[in-house]
Parts: C-alpha cells; structure tokens; sequence
C-alpha cells in the first residue's frame, strides 16, 4: 500500500499506460498503449473515466498514434495527425474535455517544421495538460486542506478523486494534502447507487493512499451524520450554476440537506472550468436520464423485477444555500455566492480544463 | 398478473406451502412443506421472513409436523410436539414472534384429549393466528387508506408489505386498499440498500397486485422529492418508542429528514405491538451492526476492495417530531405521541402479534 493516490494515468519515457477501471477494484490492470485504437477503445470502454481524465488520456493517446510519424515530413505528419484526432473524437461524442484536448494538440502541431519537430510541440503539449491538471488538484487541496482538522470525519459521495482527475483529484485534494501533512482523519465514502463509484473507486484509491477509509451505503448518511461521526461534506461537481447550483451525482442534494439538519458543513470541489456563468440556476439544468437497467440489476446481475418501471437521474441539483463554500483553484469561496463565484469566471478561458 | 397482494404463505386443505423468497424476483416459486425439517430450514434460511410470517409459518408448520400424530394417544400427541416445538424454535433463536406462535400453539394442545382432538385444537390456533394477523393488517389499510389521494406519489422503503406481514401487508395496507378502491396513485419503491428488501420484495409484490410502482435507487429519493412527484411516506418500523421514536431499516430517518425539509408528511404504519412502552426514547435502542459484507457484496458479487473497512448499521431511529401519524390497527394516531400512543399500550396483551 503506498501513501498516495493512485495514478489513472501513466506517462513515463514516452510510454502510456491506463488503469482499467472497468476491473476496479478487483483487479488492478495497467494497460500499455501501443496504438490510436486501444486509446481509443480504453476511452470508449470507459475504461478512462472522469472528464480531466479522458482529456489527458486523449491527449497522450495522440503522441502514441504519431510515434511512428516521427520520420515523416511536416505535411504528411499533420495529416496523419488530423486523422487520428477525427478519429478519437468518436470515442465519446459527448465528452467535451475530449474535444477540448484533441483540438489542442493538433493547434500545437500547426507550426512548421518536420515530422520530429511537430512530435515533440506535442508531446509538450500532452504533458502540459496533465501538469495544468496537476497544478489545478494542488491549488484546490491547498484551499480545502485546512477545513480538514485532526480527528475529523469527512463524508464524500461519488468519485471525484484521482481516478477522475490526475494525482490529488477534486474533493480528495484536500483529504490527500491533509494525509500528506500527517493529519489524522476519517472519510466515509457512500457507495453511490447506482454505479457504485464510492464503493469501487473511491473506497479503493484513498485505500491504495493509506487513508482511514470507512465505506456506507447511501442509507446509512444519516445515521452516521447523527452518531456524530461526520464533521465535514467534501464532494466535487459537474457544473455550478451562475447562482451556485451545484449539479453532481445523484444523491448529492439528499446529503446536503441531511447535512443542513444535522449543522454540517457541506463544501463543494472543483476547478473554475466547471462554473457555468451561462446557465441561471439549477432549474435551468436538464438532468440526463439513464438506463432503467443500471437500476434493475447491479453488476450485471438482476436485483428487481425485469420490466419493473423505474425512474434513473444521473444527476441532481444542490440548491447554492445549502452550500457552505466552494474550494476551488482559485481559493476557498464562500456565499454571497452571485459575486464571489464570478472570481471563477475572469479565470482566463484560454487555460481551462473544459466542463463535460 | 393478479390485481390482489402475493401471500407468502398458502394454508389449503392442511396443506402448507411457503414462497420462497430468497429466489425473488427472479423465480416464484412455492414450496410444500413435508414436515418439520422442512419449514425449520425455510425459516432458517430465511425463505420466510418478516416477523408476522415467521409466527404464522411456525404455526402452521407444527401442525404439518403433528399429522403424522393423530392417531396417537392424548399424552404421546403433546410430548411430540412439545419436542417439534423445542426444535423449531431454534430456527432463528432471537425471533419473538417464532417463540410466541410456537408457545401458543403448544398451550393451544394442553387441554385433555386424544391426538385427533389435540390435533384440530392447534390447527385452530395455527389458524386463528393467521386470521389474527389478516385483520390486523386490514384495520391499519383502514387506518390509512384516506391518505392516499387520488393522483397521490408515495414513497416506500425496504418492505413492510404482504410477503413480510400477511394479506395486506402494513405500510402497503393502504395501498392494497386504496387500489381495490379503484383511486388511481403511484408508488415509488427506494431498493433499500444494503440487502435490497424494495426492489426484490417491494416492488416485485406491488407489481404483482396491478400496482404503479416505480423503482428508485435510495440516492434518488431527495430528487423525486424536489421534482415533486410525491406527496406521502409510508413506512414500516420494527419499534416504537414510549415517546414516539420509529426504529426501521436503515434509511428511513433519513427519508423522515428530506420529507421534513420538503414540507411532505412522514406516516409510520405499525400494528399494536410494535409500542414498547418499556423503552423511553430511540437513543436507548442498541442498533444492530451486520456483517461487513452486505455493503462489499451485492447478492454475492463483490464491488468493493474485499478487506475495505464497512459501517452496516441495520436500523436507524426516526425522532417523533419527524413523523406526522401512525397508522395503527387501532386507527390513525397523531401528536403528541406520548400521550396517543397509550392507546396502543392497552391492547389486550394476550391478542398480541409480538414484536421481533
């Protein structure tokens, strides 16, 4: 067991390999990445999950393809390259960070220059992605890290961990800065139905770092709220609303009201990329509604009557009073929430890891 | 598709067969039970299960095991039993209502008489225990059955329907009229994490009887609620307090919170019995802690890190002020607690069901 987190993602002597978080957590499986297609297959298998995730994956995934353009003139590389990112794209069409960091290494290939040359603004450009990514979990553990006092109970749902980012993630930056710095803690991970992310990436990779982790079913917040167990809520978010809406997995907004209940603070993680100026409030937000299936059965085993009806939002919406701040790269924010989250939005937009 | 609630257990020309409910939803299947062995392991391996249909399944299950006995003289029928009634109870050793039936069925064959006397003495009571239970479960539906308005969501959690109780069921009591009743309504069904009691029993059983039930996960109840799709809880409990205080499944308090925090009334549904006026308060309740593996596993698949540390609390304790009535046999019981539910306390003790 070593003391950090476990890297999704490694990058050493022009070499990637993913971890298949598919077979998490019984089975822990780098894979080499020999080709544009087992990036590709490794993205659309979710076997990369997490938008930062996808995006780095994506980007070395590129430098991979062109290896073997490395001789080619100027021309004939950036065509290659052009079609390999065409081609990337389609692993999942919806995933913006994808996008996002395709079209940034063909922009990093465009200048002149041979086939050698092109490779290595490329490759540059891969790795400062993944350093972008790095410096960004670092900036939100240092702004989180002291809500973390010894002794502390810390409740997270979902994985917005290293998994999903790179090295410290969002709402286990601070938890990881804090372990770091030889604070003792406890975090309950909830297991989050229905894909259980809580249970089989978060309970794992703050396992793998040697903090005292504690796994609940999402039935048991509550009760461990009022034992008296759980100081702190940390979890991360796909999207704040200009108000302070915070979007994230479903079952986040039931938290945070038990929270309120019991007079526990409830944080939200994230980078600036993921406030959405653009959109009013929650109420604005359509919530994707997923497979019946992920409901009926779990891990492929049937838990409920085949054609039972269900009802299957992936996301919910915390309303912005039930937030006690925001730990983002840009510092510790707390309410009134329409002025000091418009700090995250001046964030030059050039630098951004994009929302998904 | 019957438009009735599945009985769980069939007592028909003397002969028992018991559904088992470890093979729900997948297979329905009803086991005639032979003999003693048979019903011992059916309780045993929690084939049967809900305190109500442990008792009534005890019952009927010494009266199979006393056919064979008929014939026997008056002194032999009940030293046969007595050993029949020694054994049974051994099947789940902290069950009350298993201990009750079993002793009132062995008191049911102490007047004198031959065996065949003996022998429709405790098919009397086997019976009168079941139709005691039926009448039960229909006053409570009686009880309830205003609330369910016409249009109304209500949401349920883990199951305190027919398949543990008999007939009707508690919380689904109301339901199961309301539905006989022709008033349309909707059911949402949270799956009751971690042994999935709502989407194994809860929603199979409903379904069963023609009724609109949707499946949830437990993290979705807080976004059915702010979606505003339903109108009423309607829950079991396994204890109440002397001041009111609800022991149920793990879950359940925190359900009683989100409806608190979205204005929409929490009912406990309960018979007589479940009042245990010897506790004062939920904080005196030592609340069970299963085994790990129930949160590591889902139906025997792991999805969690196998050594990963676990909470498993199996009840948690709703404080009175969250719930808006109990629905009792004895009619429907508001605030305050401390006072109505000494209507509870002077039920005749003797016509008890026993609480587990």
């Amino acid at each position: 067991m070593s003391s950090v987190a476990p890297e999704p993602i490694r990058w050493v002597n022009e070499r990637l390999e993913l971890l298949d978080q598919t077979q998490l957590p019984e089975h822990v499986v780098f894979e080499l990445q020999t080709s544009l297609e087992t990036v590709y297959m490794a993205i659309r298998q979710l076997k990369v999950r997490g938008a930062p995730a996808i995006g780095i994956a994506a980007a070395y995934g590129l430098v991979v393809a062109m290896q073997p353009h490395r001789l080619d003139g100027g021309e004939a590389f950036y065509n290659a390259l052009q079609s390999a990112a065409d081609r990337l794209r389609t692993a999942r069409p919806t995933a913006v960070n994808l996008a996002w960091a395709v079209d940034r290494i063909v922009r990093a290939a465009q200048p002149a220059g041979d086939g050698a040359a092109r490779y290595r603004l490329i490759k540059t450009a891969a790795e400062e992605i993944h350093e972008q990514d790095r410096r960004m979990c670092r900036a939100i553990g240092r702004a989180g890290q002291h809500l973390i006092k010894p002794g502390a109970g810390i409740l997270t749902h979902c994985n917005a961990g290293a998994l999903a980012v790179s090295e410290l993630g969002t709402a286990t930056a601070p938890m990881y800065l804090a372990h770091a710095a030889g604070i003792p803690f406890r975090v309950y991970a909830g297991e989050t139905r229905p894909l259980l992310q809580g249970s089989r990436l978060t309970a794992w990779e703050l396992q793998q770092a040697g903090i005292d982790v504690t796994l609940i079913c999402d039935t048991m917040v509550a009760r461990m709220m009022a034992e008296g167990a759980i100081d702190r809520v940390l979890v991360g978010t796909d999207r704040v609303t200009r108000n302070g809406d915070v979007v994230n997995k479903i079952g986040t907004s039931g938290i945070a009201i038990l929270a309120r209940h019991f007079g526990i603070p409830f944080y939200v993680a994230c980078p600036s990329s993921t406030f959405d100026p653009a959109t009013p409030d929650g109420a604005s937000v359509v919530i994707e509604e997923r497979d019946p299936d992920e409901v009926r059965r779990v891990l492929g085993r049937a838990v409920a009557p085949v054609d039972v009806k269900v009802r299957n939002p992936a996301f919910d919406v915390t309303p912005h009073d039930l937030v006690a701040g925001f730990i983002t790269d840009t510092g510790l924010l707390g309410p009134p929430f329409d002025q000091t989250l418009q700090r995250l939005a001046a964030t030059d937009e050039a630098t951004k890891v994009q929302r998904t």
